[in-house]
């Protein structure tokens, strides 16, 4: 493994840990708790286990297209990567912090198509590469249904971000 | 790549993001926030910018142990590694839940103590793999002189997990 691959490694990595953090950094509060929620939400414990599965998963798909792209090749899926990691950084502050649930929902519909597309591509590289995605973005189905489940259930309803409601 | 090494980085992987998910669960609150800290304490907000970097070097550390270990040699220095992990792991939720502030001292240092020795058992497989190990040593170097200032600073006054003092 040449230094460029190790050096690439680590910045993917890097990206990856950053966007989890920001999950760790706006985190569900007395709002959320107070929120009315579908009864298929998975419990709250459930969600930092997949989301590190998740994150384990997209970063070694993420290195496997880095290390099998023929030269010029690895440019368009990994920018494709990227974007989906931004749109899934930006959705916690904007559901927990910003507590916008329709503005939340756009962004992690955008998400699921940019994952889609990063899939498409990444099969196109390696086939491991698109077959660890594939958790992903079926974990990111579930987390927009439950998105627009409790964006619909809570509309017309007023809950404080301290889990008080009027 | 063969699979045995995806799969080898996606459970490195896993490992250290789940690491990095006991912090986000156990998350400084008005506790922290209320408790005497020394001057050089770092802000708040360059603690997941600084761990985010330190879990990208680490878990691509242990990936370059695990590709260019000798057969049947990578088992010690990744066996070294896990131990350290797990005490990162606990550090966080004995600090800032059980808020056992000279338990968490005892397992910052016996944690500080496994990672130098991992780095010397990383540096014997590859240079890369030791190298990059280095930044996280100084971070925890700083990490516990700050949770025995903390400690040190608080005894003997009462905070309350409200963040209210008596």
């Amino acid at each position: 493994m040449d230094i460029s691959s190790i050096i690439a490694l680590a910045v993917i990595l890097a990206a990856s840990f950053a966007t989890a953090m920001t999950a760790a950094v706006s985190r569900p509060g007395p709002w959320y708790a107070a929120l009315d929620k579908p009864w298929w939400t998975p419990p709250n414990w459930l969600f930092p286990i997949a989301w590190s599965i998740m994150y384990a998963l997209m970063s070694a798909s993420a290195f496997l297209v880095w290390r099998f792209a023929p030269p010029g090749e690895a440019f368009a899926p990994l920018s494709a990567y990227a974007i989906q990691l931004v749109l899934n950084g930006l959705w916690s502050p904007v559901f927990f912090r910003m507590q916008w649930m329709g503005l939340a929902y756009l962004v992690v519909v955008a998400m699921w198509v940019a994952i889609l597309y990063t899939i498409v591509l990444f099969f196109q590289i390696n086939y491991w590469a698109g077959l660890m995605m594939l958790p992903y973005l079926l974990w990111v189905t579930v987390a927009s249904f439950l998105n627009l489940s409790v964006w619909r259930m809570n509309r017309g309803r007023t809950v404080h971000a301290d889990g008080t409601t009027a």
